[in-house]
């Protein structure tokens, strides 16, 4: 199959996807990596465009032709995929995907969860990447993030995530203060509390799950508007556990029988 | 209090500690960062110098008068910091440590813990340093890593392990398959298989937690020296989950009452 030659003006806007400012101008973000692209093709998100690197055609020749005629497939030289890549050993596929419209977060698809994921302040993409990834697993298919957080479509997220992310409902911007009173007419609240809470348990009910940042952790504004704060118990020196494994140990007590 | 300038000789031997073999030979390596290098001052292992940022003596004034007389401290110029630092942005303090004197793996003192993890092939620095931390969170203060893991000492092992690395014994290079056989008599022999098993539960014996990479998993020929084999039970769509979460929870769920 014929690969496509990208034009300057793609390439510099592929480029400088790595801005969240210009991400969330054109809707659009960067996938990498085999396993992302896959996961992509495979969801309900959009691919614009498939790029691979020079050299890699014959070994990425099924998913090229597998959406060949969908949407347009190019070939990148070294030097330009060197600007545009994230990995250090990259694998030689990326997408150019869309940024799905997401409902607000009291829409009526939102409030039939059974579980929801309400993360505050997340600031580490890795932190973030991990806890989607998390999130699929034990079927947190929604998740609220609050203003301040990092960007679901940062190149860091999407990589840590490892597909997970299109298999998600994102809602960001949420202002967690104002939506959590009406929340708890549908859904049992709980909140992370490194300081003070219960052991995590099975939750019976429809839960939404409250996370705060490593660094800070929930406000005690929000915490206060919880039903129930969780703590992981400890027996050993370390300060604390990072968020990743605390938020791991919480969505597997939650969804344990 | 007066600073060193250091030599350019142990400006070399520092800088060439990135490399394993002269970890290895030396027996030191390098720790980075203010919360890492305060761990390793409270605990029995051995800081050999203590190394600060320019401009940052005032900063760092503290903890250098309280090493001061048993550790020498240096003042490092900028250039000679970065060539040292593993951090994008670094705190401006680092500690020149040394590797110390590990038990065998049939020592007493290893046969006495109640909680044992056990690794195998680890190579992803990143991973081992998350479980680390997560190991001195949840009590298991031994931890056996065998041949073709990442070495413990390496810096971003240290980074991410945020001072858990000094509350732990550690004993690298074990060949647990032929330990295993051994360890029945004292250890319920438990291991992460991914394709089967039953869903974690609390520990009432003593337990050795044995967890593969996030590759491969477990070898067949260690599972089948195993007690029991644990698995996560996921209700999403994630083809895994990673490595650092899924070992927290095995963790946790083994010291839950």
């Amino acid at each position: 199959m014929k690969l496509l030659e990208p034009s300057k003006v793609q390439l510099k806007l592929w480029m400088t996807l790595q801005q969240a400012k210009v991400r969330k101008r054109e809707k659009l973000f960067l996938a990498e990596g085999a396993k992302v692209v896959k996961d992509l093709l495979q969801s309900a998100w959009k691919a614009r465009a498939l790029l691979i690197l020079q050299g890699k055609e014959d070994h990425f020749a099924e998913v090229a032709s597998a959406v060949s005629g969908e949407i347009d497939v190019y070939r990148l030289n070294e030097k330009e995929w060197q600007r545009l890549s994230q990995d250090s050993s990259s694998e030689g596929i990326m997408a150019v995907a869309s940024v799905p419209e997401m409902p607000s977060s009291d829409d009526s698809q939102v409030m039939r969860n059974d579980r929801l994921l309400l993360l505050h302040e997340i600031n580490n993409p890795n932190n973030l990447g991990a806890l989607l990834r998390t999130a699929d697993w034990f079927g947190f298919k929604t998740v609220l993030f609050s203003a301040g957080s990092v960007d679901f479509t940062h190149p860091k997220v999407v990589r840590t995530a490892m597909g997970s992310l299109f298999h998600l409902t994102l809602i960001a911007g949420v202002d967690f203060a104002a939506i959590l009173p009406g929340f708890k007419a549908s859904f049992r609240l709980v909140g992370s509390d490194v300081g003070n809470g219960v052991t995590p348990h099975p939750c019976t009910g429809r839960t939404a799950l409250l996370m705060g940042s490593e660094s800070h952790g929930l406000p005690q504004h929000l915490l206060d508007l919880t039903d129930e704060r969780w703590r992981i118990p400890g027996v050993g020196s370390a300060q604390s556990l990072s968020l990743p494994q605390a938020a791991a140990i919480m969505m597997y007590a939650c969804t344990s029988k």
